[in-house]
């Protein structure tokens, strides 16, 4: 299935010269989205994955049908005040400003293999956080999957110590 | 399985004398989790689902898996700014002043038979403004799931027009 098709590109989203790739013709496809998920099992079924991490919110979308299909659980990465109980936290930079992310200190047991799977990978900065607070808990990025990967904006190159994996190319 | 046992309570979160209930603990249980989703599923299957539509960001956690499981779309409801192409909105109120939420025009056709899923039944306005979205794109609300439900805020009453279900109850 060409999964492509299936993204609706919005011009000028969420600002002017933007060209946003709108995932949700492809999840209100319910074809299309058994299909993509299907296939993110698929790169990950040897890899004796443990957990599965997404980050707030779209990477909800993804990451969880992906643990339910594997049958393993979800643990999500959230933005500070979201998570309830005690947090491990992790700053990150962004073009202007930065930004934080929280993961729960008892999410992740050490020695846990983790996949991380979002919708999106563009500079890869929301990435490497979500990693950094899985190693800090003592869990190990096996492999990041991706539905979207904007090639020109590099974020592979940021995350190359890790297994990467994306199923739509720009 | 006894769910209930899976959920983790949260003293004073968000805010003093209320008793968050942290699905994360259950979520991050591979067993619990699928169990569940499969849960859910179980409800719907007989009812001719042909999307799951839930509401951001928790309902994100819930509605993708059962959507996936299913084999039907899925489709969010989000909080304004956040869908890219044109939305519909409902505006409702709480306790001190009003929420919005927003679906895409399109993504919904008339006569499609729809079920909502969520982390929380609450007070029920969420649940009403999801259910009216979908009834203004012409959908039919089959259905509404919910893996935990707050009794004593009695949501259900408000939405005694609805098949409503809940795995637990508090």
């Amino acid at each position: 299935m060409d999964l492509k098709q299936k993204i609706r590109e919005i011009k000028d989203f969420p600002k002017e010269g933007v060209s946003f790739k709108d995932i949700t013709t492809l999840m209100q496809d319910g074809e299309a989205f058994k299909y993509a998920i299907d296939e993110f099992i698929k790169n990950l079924k040897d890899k004796n994955i443990d957990i599965v991490v997404g980050p707030e919110a779209r990477g909800f979308l993804t990451g969880t049908p992906v643990a339910y299909g594997m049958g393993v659980g979800f643990v999500p990465v959230r933005k500070p005040g979201k998570l309830p109980y005690e947090t491990e936290s992790y700053q990150y930079g962004l073009e202007y400003g930065s930004d934080t992310l929280q993961i729960h200190k008892d999410a992740i047991k050490p020695g846990q293999r983790v996949a991380i799977v979002d919708d999106l990978l563009a500079t890869g900065g929301t990435m490497e956080a979500a990693a950094a607070l899985i190693e800090k808990l003592g869990g190990e990025v096996v492999s990041m999957q991706f539905l979207i990967e904007l090639e020109s904006l590099n974020g592979r190159e940021k995350l190359s110590k890790y297994d990467v994996n994306s199923l739509i190319k720009y």
